[in-house]
């Protein structure tokens, strides 16, 4: 999928425009990662603050040292890999993603992005060149969100967004403490988390969507991000036998659920083709096959890039929740957890990704994001831009995650001459 | 609700007739065995085979032994405490049910079929009244079938029904082997499960349905139990994206398995007054707010006293199942679990239930019983009925599960008369 290219005449040798990434370097980094949290099907379990986090994020760091580069965190684990530029008084130019995966995620979702900003950093190691500005490579705490809600939750108090005392006060489902797990891998950092400049951000990423595979392009230029919400629904009804509670006399948790979910498919359908809807998450209780259910607990996840469509397909969802829990005689409770806005990425950022695709001779097209990213936090507070390459079905989320090497490379090349290009326009504006 | 009883001249004294059940002895062993998984909001949590479990036979037996009787266990775990009688080799007369809860259980369900038995045994030996045949009172392990699936395993077993070594091999949702447990409490004995000749089987239950309390009847007197079935369902779709996988490219098992949730009521009230369908468990994987779901497995439950109407549901819900499972692009594995045609008791042991009931002058109706006992297994071994109270809205498997003291006496006294009919009867035939 990826064209041949040819870089030799582009680019200057004081932008360093003649450096490239060592695309078997950046796969077989892919590939020891992916060791730590290894599952049978050849996916990742990796989730936040676990063992496999901290394996992972201290191969991170010794890597990175061996780059030249200084290691710190901040108080939330956020990790930073910082190779010094000519000035470094000047705020680093920033590249980044996550490590952690789903619970049964795949080798590429976040860790692409931390591995081809180490490709660069490797790049730049090769060549000895050095930048104006520091460049930096951070691995971002919990972007997936599967163990602590919401996600990208590390880079939302980095922006702000969150508070820090929130986050550390998170409870996973087994009610273990987040800023527990944090300082029992070792990674709670004395640096305050968000007092910490930047001057520019790029993320690399998998689309995570079939839209660059089905167009056969290789780079997704990303203008920006969908606007998203998500919700804790609880559904209570009534425990009972189920050999004798007639059908009339049951108050049944999980059935009126069953309709919810329904009802949340049938939303996204009539708003499409944006719109998406999902129920990901479900617990019933006592959860018995000799019991007609009491109590049971789902999430909901509707995401449209136009906000005003967003707040539409809950006002309807709640509406027909509210129709269903009265006909089925349940009581609901809906909590709204999270609550993402549209993101619009910097047009500077957006036009060095442009022209980086460009140059390097890669076929190339605008898309805007269907997942969050930490990007979009960071775009609240510095020029930020994503760049996107294929994944196999569009598949995501799931251990048979797949990319190719070039694509890869690719990416990593784009992300390179993207960070090469903000190290000299912002450092000439700065 | 129980009407007031004069037995002072029934019966003779030859026939114990004019022995009663010390009511405020058995209201205060059921609220003693409560104590052992003691819930919060007043029910029991006493999985089978748990160290809860343990401590309540580790009671029953010290009580029993304590009452004169000789305390044995089979190797499926069943607990007899047996009273000598005059012909020590005739087969005894047993009462029985079982000590085991749902996971957010009742202090009643089962429980009071043993401790009424309990009640029958202080009855004689303060009475110092010998039965021709001995008596037996019977603790079956693992009735719920809440932990190890099925229900009704270790009777199921005593009956021929189930393999031992098939029962030994059962795992629960955990993975832990029922054969292991049943070592680790120190129950597996080692008489083989079901040699032990019986003469005749009766257990005293609540109703766990509405019908006694809104007709104001006392006692039910159970002719059968209706037929029931019980699968295990998994919904085979694909992980995928929830923020960028479009809904027409979803294989989502979770919505799926909604439609099949709703397909299994919409069965059961089309065959209205008598059927009922339940899905309650239910498993989802992987069980992540941010993706769709990939992987569903629940259980249905099937119920009619026509054995013939039971098969027409499933046939229709194997239409409806495959019907949606094609529609939502996922596969479908229907495992049947357990079958239990309809049961009718014996016509000997009925009028000996009627006939106590009437002497003992509780108001009484004829009833089939919805939930399934071990005396549906006994049945097939043994001349059988049952005795039913009435419980507070007809609500069981909660913890909210009530029934009243008189009418837990009543259903004891019940139990004494038929116990003692039985023994002048059976042993004049043998």
């Amino acid at each position: 999928m990826t064209k041949q290219t040819d870089i030799s005449g582009s680019g200057s040798k004081s932008s360093g425009g003649n450096l490239r990434i060592d695309g078997q370097a950046l796969w077989s980094d892919l590939m020891e990662t992916a060791r730590f949290g290894a599952t049978a099907k050849g996916g990742i379990k990796r989730l936040t603050l676990t063992d496999e986090d901290r394996q992972v994020r201290d191969w991170f760091a010794r890597t990175c040292e061996s780059l030249g580069c200084t290691i710190t965190f901040d108080s939330m684990g956020n990790l930073f890999a910082r190779r010094p530029g000519q000035d470094n008084t000047l705020p680093p130019i920033t590249m980044g993603s996550h490590l952690d995966t789903q619970p049964t995620g795949g080798k590429f979702d976040g860790i692409l992005g931390v591995i081809g900003g180490l490709s660069v950093l490797r790049a730049l190691h090769a060549s000895g060149y050095t930048t104006r500005h520091p460049i930096e490579l951070i691995n971002w705490t919990n972007e997936e969100g599967a163990r602590f809600t919401p996600p990208m939750m590390c880079s939302g108090v980095f922006a702000g967004v969150f508070t820090e005392q929130d986050v550390l006060d998170k409870r996973d489902r087994a009610g273990i403490r987040f800023g527990d797990e944090l300082e029992a891998i070792g990674y709670r950092g004395s640096e305050p988390c968000g007092q910490h400049p930047i001057t520019a951000y790029f993320e690399l990423h998998i689309e995570q969507g079939p839209i660059l595979e089905v167009e056969d392009k290789t780079i997704g230029i990303v203008a920006g991000v969908q606007g998203m919400r998500w919700y804790e629904v609880t559904v209570r009804g009534k425990d009972a036998h189920a050999g004798s509670t007639p059908m009339p006399m049951r108050h049944d948790a999980l059935l009126a659920s069953a309709r919810m979910i329904e009802a949340i498919s049938d939303i996204a359908i009539a708003h499409a083709p944006a719109s998406v809807g999902t129920v990901g998450l479900i617990e019933n209780r006592p959860n018995s096959n000799n019991v007609v259910p009491g109590e049971t607990f789902f999430t909901v996840d509707i995401r449209n890039p136009d906000d005003a469509i967003v707040a539409t397909m809950e006002g309807e969802f709640r509406k027909r929740f509210a129709a269903i829990a009265e006909a089925s005689g349940v009581t609901l409770d809906i909590v709204p957890i999270w609550d993402a806005p549209a993101v619009h990425f910097s047009p500077a950022c957006i036009d060095m990704v442009t022209e980086a695709a460009t140059e390097a001779g890669y076929s190339a097209r605008r898309i805007v994001s269907g997942p969050g990213h930490d990007a979009a936090y960071l775009a609240s507070i510095a020029p930020t831009a994503m760049i996107f390459v294929p994944c196999k079905d569009g598949l995501s989320h799931n251990e048979e995650e797949s990319i190719t090497e070039p694509d890869a490379e690719a990416g990593a090349n784009v992300l390179l001459r993207a960070v090469l290009k903000a190290d000299a326009s912002f450092s000439t504006a700065a």
